[in-house]
């Protein structure tokens, strides 16, 4: 037992190594690879998961978890928690025959390069196919690792352990009750933001603008970086390296300022898990709620925001003196607010974003349990769309094949996103609360985020994987996780902006 | 039989590749981590070499051989090639004892530390006794790895298979007997190069126009890159992926240019290699010095001529219309070839560069074989100096303490250094008098590189490590190594730059 703890560690530190590794050949490939290294790359990422799969389900982890658990830790502890959640992982991991794990990985290759031939060609019956075997082999995944309440729940528990379909229904049910009417009524307010944020805007200052930003609010450049991808992103390998990656266009002023905002709150997280247990899960981030409730809440909570801009827009207009002519900060905030039902998932907003997710999860629900077939699923989308947004969807392209999540095999991910909005304004709220509003309202618009960022390190990044999510929105918040403070926030700064409520 | 040599295939094939994901992050390391990565880095690539350590100690991997070679294939062939090749190394990882090669890695970690401290404040007396270590150790080594000549051919080995100290020391003597006596010439002639090369030199275009020149000479930047280190290099992570840097130094237009030359011919040759074959060492290149031999043949053979400069000079002129007014092709010829004795081996021209190697291999052969002391070292390298470069040492640091090698254990690395160099002429030569002397100046000067390079990847890249280096030569050339193409060929651009002979 003494020596069991300290080699199950080693054991668990030398898995996550080996994934840090992938990592950062992952990021390489989007960042800086030569088009023709693809081949190799693949070769290599498919060795690392090889590798990292043996480790997984070693039979050694398995004795060396049961010997553990024959003399529990102390509950509550970091090392009943590691043990806890190294079980749950091996659990899972042995649970997958090897075969179903192989076969996943063939058809989400072919997957995701035929999802991006039809998003392409708009050809949805070329998908179709794929998308039909990749649940079929979800519905074996979720088989095999077990389920009691919706066979959802056992894929769902890979991005967000212990979170339940029947937990997330009402919740879904609730945001779109009540973002649908909100939505309308900003629509039929006669208010129109300017358009500001598609005026030129000069790339190499925007990268400039945007890493000082993120330096302000607290990410760590000696221990990280900021790069340009097709697609945005945060990967971080482990202690003090972290990289974020952004695009800039120089028509979208906010694409990539609140792009690289929102991928600084997934980095400062990760800056943030503690370093002494990196290899374990107490090093590691909670769950992907969680993960994005870090950056909506340095996104959403703070950057779009008046204290925030009363700090940053002096200096946008001197970085960017052609751009911000004429416009006031009663605008800008107007501006970088702009609620738009519109049919694009990523680039939504606050109020409409979570709309994007529950349809996605209902549908996803429903394609699971067999109630819709994938060949009706353009139909069931556009559906949806209409429903929640008030839109007409004009093709499969900007319907149901402009996500990638599917074909990867991601059924399960999307509500997280919705766990993230939420959470991010419940935290919100308690560090108000605790830190006191105009305290905290002052220090933001002094540019001084260190109280904010002081809190989340306290009762958020500094616990890692210790608690599961739900004790940790209880414990930092003091309550169950809600879409309340997420409604009442917005129903607040809607209405100050649109004058609707 | 007929599954052991693809099952010995697969096995070296993921050797490799584990060594390929270390040399992504190594690269990595030198161009975008960030500093406070760099303990996660080093636990990243102590796991890929351990991981690495154990395949190629791995039992079942000598079983496969010993399958392959109880019906071996046809001589000659690529499979008894590569069964000859992996043997050897096999052989070598399995003779060294665990306890060594950790020792091993922990004192030359230690030594590169120190060195680096002792560079910098001149203090050889603190890098002694590390270097005492790391002499005993390489001494364990060479007998754990066994000998019968002399013990420096076991660590020669590592670097340059085949090739013994016993055939070293004439080939340098002859070098030295013949390079001291033309270098003085040379400072005797009266002929100074015009220091064109040190004037302002704008490196945003120096990096333009480095690249391009190297994507002229046949570098693939759609299989590879150019970045920017402290300390250039090339490494080959494998098909399709090679990866060059460089330094730009605003008063120095031949570092970056020659430099990148240098790492595109080392690159080149990596991307000759046979992709089939790639994991195994028909896939990898020949030895050290083969690998030098490309990076010299385009830096010094094509990069220091006269044709060369036909084509590039007129686009020099261009692109630096500042730096380069007033200066003529003949003037700008003679300044690329400044021969001038120096201190410092990295800042060596073609002339003097191999008394620096004579030396350093002289006095490592002296410090292995005990009849010189590591106490006595500045002073043995302060005299050997003198008599080869008629230079004093002022200081540790331009002298015994300026190069890494030793301190991570590089014992034997630095002959393939002007093995290259000599491999490189004389590989010109058998080139030119194939394709014609007339012909293949006619093509350097009108840019062509490719009939250079063709002739390069049939009779070198081609053929990875299928032949020992001295067996590629012959059959590359015709006759042995020899200083002879190289002494000739340096011979006729001095007396026609500097009028000596």
């Amino acid at each position: 037992m003494t020596d069991a703890y300290p080699e199950l560690f080693r054991h668990a530190r030398e898995l996550t190594l080996l994934q840090s590794c992938a990592a950062v050949l992952g990021w390489d490939q989007q960042t800086y690879m030569p088009d023709a290294g693809a081949d190799l790359r693949g070769d290599q990422l498919a060795l690392l998961a090889k590798l990292a799969h043996e480790r997984a389900t070693a039979p050694r982890l398995g004795e060396l978890l049961a010997t553990c658990e024959a003399s529990p830790f102390e509950p509550g502890s970091v090392e009943a928690a590691n043990v806890r959640e190294l079980r749950h992982g091996h659990d899972r991991a042995v649970k997958l025959p090897a075969r179903l794990v192989e076969e996943l990985a063939k058809v989400t290759t072919a997957a995701q390069q035929a999802w991006q031939t039809a998003r392409s060609a708009n050809d949805f019956p070329l998908f179709r196919p794929h998308l039909e075997a990749v649940m079929r082999l979800k519905r074996e995944e979720a088989d095999a690792v077990g389920w009691t309440g919706h066979r959802y729940d056992a894929l769902l528990d890979e991005y967000e352990p212990g979170c339940t379909a029947a937990e997330l229904t009402p919740l879904f049910a609730g945001l779109t009750r009540n973002l649908a009417p909100l939505v309308k009524a900003v629509a039929d307010s006669g208010v129109t933001p300017p358009d500001v944020l598609a005026r030129d805007w000069p790339t190499d200052r925007q990268k400039l603008f945007a890493e000082s930003a993120a330096a302000a609010v607290g990410f760590d450049f000696a221990a990280g970086r900021l790069d340009t991808t097709a697609h945005p992103f945060c990967s971080a390998f482990g202690p003090g390296d972290c990289r974020l990656t952004t695009r800039y266009k120089p028509r979208a002023f906010n694409e990539a300022f609140f792009g690289v905002l929102h991928e600084a709150g997934h980095g400062m997280y990760e800056q943030g898990l503690p370093a002494d247990q990196f290899g374990s899960p107490c090093g590691a981030y909670c769950s992907l709620g969680v993960h994005e409730s870090q950056s909506r809440l340095w996104e959403n909570q703070v950057g779009r925001g008046r204290a925030f801009w009363r700090h940053f827009f002096p200096r946008l207009r001197q970085a960017f003196p052609a751009a911000t002519v004429g416009v006031t900060l009663d605008q800008w905030e107007l501006a970088v607010n702009a609620v738009r039902p519109s049919l694009i998932r990523v680039e939504a907003d606050e109020a409409t974003y979570n709309l994007h997710v529950a349809l996605r999860f209902e549908l996803e629900l429903a394609l699971l349990d067999g109630s819709l077939a994938v060949a009706d699923l353009p139909g069931a989308w556009a559906e949806k769309v209409r429903a929640y947004l008030g839109l007409a969807v004009p093709t499969d392209r900007e319907g149901c094949l402009q996500d990638i999540h599917w074909s990867f095999g991601g059924v399960g991910y999307f509500p997280t996103y919705t766990l993230g909005n939420l959470l991010a304004a419940q935290l919100m709220r308690a560090a108000t609360a605790q830190l006191g509003a105009d305290t905290l309202d002052a220090s933001v618009a002094a540019g001084d985020f260190r109280p904010l960022l002081d809190w989340l390190r306290t009762n958020v990044h500094g616990h890692g994987r210790r608690y599961r999510a739900a004790e940790l929105c209880r414990q930092a918040t003091g309550v169950e996780l809600s879409p309340e403070p997420f409604l009442t926030g917005l129903r607040e700064k809607l209405s100050r902006l649109y004058g609707v409520c």
